[in-house]
């Protein structure tokens, strides 16, 4: 009702995050009017530093404050094995994992003809480089069980035929936790062709 | 997988948001990442001039940049109706009906017996004063449909008694662009009580 022209500019701006309408968005900033304010300047502040402070890791792409990221620059991880993901956040997924110790390699984006997406638009020239240089052994592709993601392994695959490594691809099937009836077929499918021996786990 | 500080104090603001949980905090997050720099900066600048330069509006309680707020301040407006809402983003709802020309209330909350919200934490003694100041000859409660807010409605409706006020409360009934049979008991209840002629509006 009132001209608040700082609210109407947070709104808008919290509607430029993902999944946020212009509701979310009009709650979102009329929560920042009941926060403590130390709360809110902490939060401007993030922000603002987060812009400032964070840039890609110039070997693998990751988000970094430092020169290199914490896992390029980590002797103790194994740097034979590299993960492939199509953006730095996927990267989370694997650091809730246990047991898992390679390198990361960020292609920041996947193959698309519709949003005019090339292979030279991926970072996949340092990739490699990387393979030459760091010896790496291992590549797995983990791009995302879509159209885009698998079109993007499987030309990266056959890129990599020339190079000494070999080349995964991540498992499909039923995801844990997940009902049978709930499945799509083409889930189903693969879950079907990715079945396991159940006296002597697949190696 | 990475040390990223700024980036965790970002993500940890972001779930302090209504309707935001540890993935869409780091979803968004992430996209602050992506995001131009100058709209990062404008977004956190929007962030502190909030927090610094609004505050409630001394006679209804409706968040103002200025001394008064607009609609306090506006003389075409119909001073004598007054709708009284339990948050001052309730008010949004009804700039986006057209006809409704009339002042606001913020009670600042409803009574709550298990939040510990009495009647003395809600800006009712201001509202008794704009009565007999203001000359107020309506006040529209309205308050949410649930138990707190029809309690609340009763409560201050008993209170207002004493003042020679009118006192009305929304209507209840189907939501329009509702389905029947997606209503709940209580609705449809409701729905029935205030049905109306349909050869002659009710007045």
């Amino acid at each position: 009702m009132d001209n608040l022209p700082h609210l109407d500019l947070l709104i808008e701006a919290f509607r430029h995050l993902p999944g946020v309408g212009q509701k979310s968005a009009e709650r979102m900033a009329y929560s920042v009017l009941k926060m403590n304010k130390d709360d809110v300047l902490a939060f401007s502040n993030a922000l603002e530093k987060v812009t400032t402070s964070i840039h890609t890791c110039p070997i693998c792409g990751q988000y970094t404050e430092d020169e290199k990221c914490n896992t390029c620059s980590d002797p103790t991880r194994d740097h034979s094995i590299c993960v492939v993901v199509s953006d730095q956040k996927d990267v989370l997924s694997f650091s809730r994992i246990e047991n898992f110790n390679g390198v990361f390699h960020i292609l920041g984006g996947v193959l698309s003809a519709s949003s005019g997406v090339s292979i030279h638009d991926l970072n996949v020239d340092s990739l490699f480089q990387r393979i030459e240089k760091e010896h790496i052994e291992e590549v797995i592709i983990a791009t995302n069980p879509t159209i885009e993601g698998e079109t993007t392994a499987l030309y990266l695959a056959r890129l990599l035929e020339k190079f000494p490594v070999k080349t995964t691809r991540l498992g499909y099937g039923l995801p844990m936790g997940g009902h049978l009836d709930y499945a799509d077929a083409l889930t189903l499918k693969k879950a079907l062709a990715g079945r396991t021996n159940m006296k002597e786990e697949k190696e």
